[in-house]
């Protein structure tokens, strides 16, 4: 088993290890005093593992609930978060028991600010079943939920209990959320590690299935460091931010209708680099990322694009800030007013 | 000016003067380097201070937004939240930027949440204008909405840049609100300081107006001592409880209609009294309680009543903890389980 500490004020651990999810139940028992667990999860998700995971809980001892929500990011909104409130309500849980996140990044953050605010906050694990939930979402503590004018614009920093990673999961996977993880992992290699960058350039979707047992502890190990200099997201933790900048407007410019959260990022780490890296890192990239299946570019007019960064979270006042890495496997911080930013991308590059 | 230092993870003052709010904006940008205030309200408040408030904002150099909700516990709901949310983001209000909580409790906590959540936290500053948000909501940074099964069900510990509190606003509150906040200030006398109880037994509802700068101070500082050793409310911090586990099930028995928060809590510091504490005591707290105005019983049957307790949040497991203060000026916290809780008021107590 792998086992990365994340020394954040709440500290906890993430392991990985195939098959952990199916005995999920000692090791929640081992490390929670809770006598009620409430799975929550989503549709797909629930045909695959959802029984799995109640019964190792059963048999731990804990009395089970379960909510199931339609799969997808539209159910990360408002709507679902009350509706689980309700249903938390209507069990008679209380603050001393614990929710479980069964499912990928939208399951997960629903599930943590679930936690995060339910009588104002009761603990929670993460039982990440994507590629981009293991390696990303479900280690750090962002919890969030969707508003109409965007997304994450509501959330809390909530640390689980544990992370339960089981690479098995993968294998359930359909390919196209397999490519939508893998924005996250390029993301990494990108930001902290020339040589995972190298390894994923020399793999494809077939063949990075056997290396994942090696990759998701590399990357969730990036992630472990910057989160335990950041936690709450007020420096260093603005480089897992890489793409996602222009990610998050691509996503809103087609109404996170046309591209999955991976493919915004995709593009808009290759955007980002066509314009403030140099050539030969833009090409690389760019291989990298189509290589995954995941687009390079959009249609969208970089103007409007840029335009709508000026609505991401992330800006400190009037200023944008953004990720910029060069050369591969570092990350620099820059910070621009909407201006000066939107002007960046007016410029002609060739590639 | 008095200034009480609340020593939490992140610390802030309490400062109390008369005419403070008419010169805040001056004090924020001491404090805070937001480029944009908005101010939260309801409509009762912001007729009297409203306008004063935002000049003052403004002269010290703030834009400032404001957003106004019909006064009422009703307000405190998921719905004004998201029109609250919806608000910031049509402001484009940025993690960096400042809301102020101008109010009572409910304007308090509910801006305190969204506080607590907006872009996953941003500032906030507590003007309290009703005795009751002085006293007691203000400080401790407990946040929270209503939700339809129970009130304060969802929430968030976030505690405020600082809380500028001037008793003058009290003169403006009508009698009955004066009368809500009674409540909690009893309750600072019987959980932690005899001689503020046996002052409260001297005064009333008119005499006591010329005592509150004296008051207000001392009961800040009773909760700035519970807040500091027990800043998430695991331990000490329930003793601020005492009269709420009744109070909350007689505002939830009449469906939040017929009792305030503090009358609820009136008569629900009695009845625990009556049932838990000596005659002597139990007759100076109902008359006490009853100089103010506030009710000492309610008709509610007291065997439905300690069934509705089992919904409190408070609750760990399946048992439920409550406070006894005996003798007046000291707090005993006991736990039992929810079926000894009620036999405990099936007796006949004679008094």
């Amino acid at each position: 088993m792998n086992r990365i500490h994340v020394p954040t004020g709440n500290a906890y651990d993430v392991l990985i290890e195939r098959g952990i999810l199916q005995r999920c139940g000692e090791i929640v028992s081992e490390l929670i005093g809770a006598s009620a667990c409430v799975i929550i999860t989503d549709d797909n998700v629930d045909r695959f593992y959802g029984d799995a995971v109640q019964q190792s809980l059963q048999k731990a001892g804990f009395r089970t609930e379960k909510f199931v929500f339609p799969h997808g990011e539209a159910s990360k909104c408002a709507d679902t978060l009350l509706r689980i409130y309700s249903f938390l309500c209507e069990k008679e849980i209380t603050r001393s028991d614990c929710l479980i996140a069964l499912g990928g990044g939208v399951v997960g953050d629903i599930t943590g600010f679930a936690a995060a605010t339910f009588l104002r906050g009761m603990q929670y694990v993460q039982i990440p079943t994507s590629l981009l939930a293991q390696v990303d979402s479900s280690v750090g503590g962002k919890t969030a939920i969707d508003l109409p004018e965007g997304k994450n614009l509501v959330g809390a920093f909530k640390q689980p209990a544990v992370v339960l990673c089981d690479p098995d999961t993968l294998s359930t996977l359909p390919k196209e959320f397999l490519t939508d993880g893998m924005g996250e992992v390029i993301k990494y290699g990108m930001i902290a590690d020339a040589k995972l960058f190298d390894l994923l350039c020399s793999l494809d979707l077939e063949s990075i299935q056997a290396h994942f047992d090696e990759i998701i502890p590399i990357c969730v190990g990036i992630k472990r460091d910057v989160v335990a200099e950041d936690e709450t997201d007020t420096g260093l933790r603005m480089i897992l931010n890489f793409g996602h900048t222009l990610g998050h407007a691509i996503e809103a410019y087609y109404h996170y209708e046309t591209y999955t959260h991976g493919c915004a990022v995709g593009a808009g780490m290759c955007l980002m680099t066509k314009y403030c890296g140099n050539p030969d890192e833009y090409e690389k990239l760019r291989d990298c990322v189509e290589r995954y299946g995941l687009p390079s570019e959009v249609p969208a007019p970089m103007d409007e694009l840029a335009a709508l960064c000026g609505h991401d979270k992330k800006r400190a006042g009037g200023d944008i800030r953004y990720i910029v890495c060069s050369p591969i496997g570092t990350a620099d911080i820059r910070t621009d007013s909407l201006e000066q930013f939107r002007k960046m991308f007016e410029r002609t590059v060739c590639a």
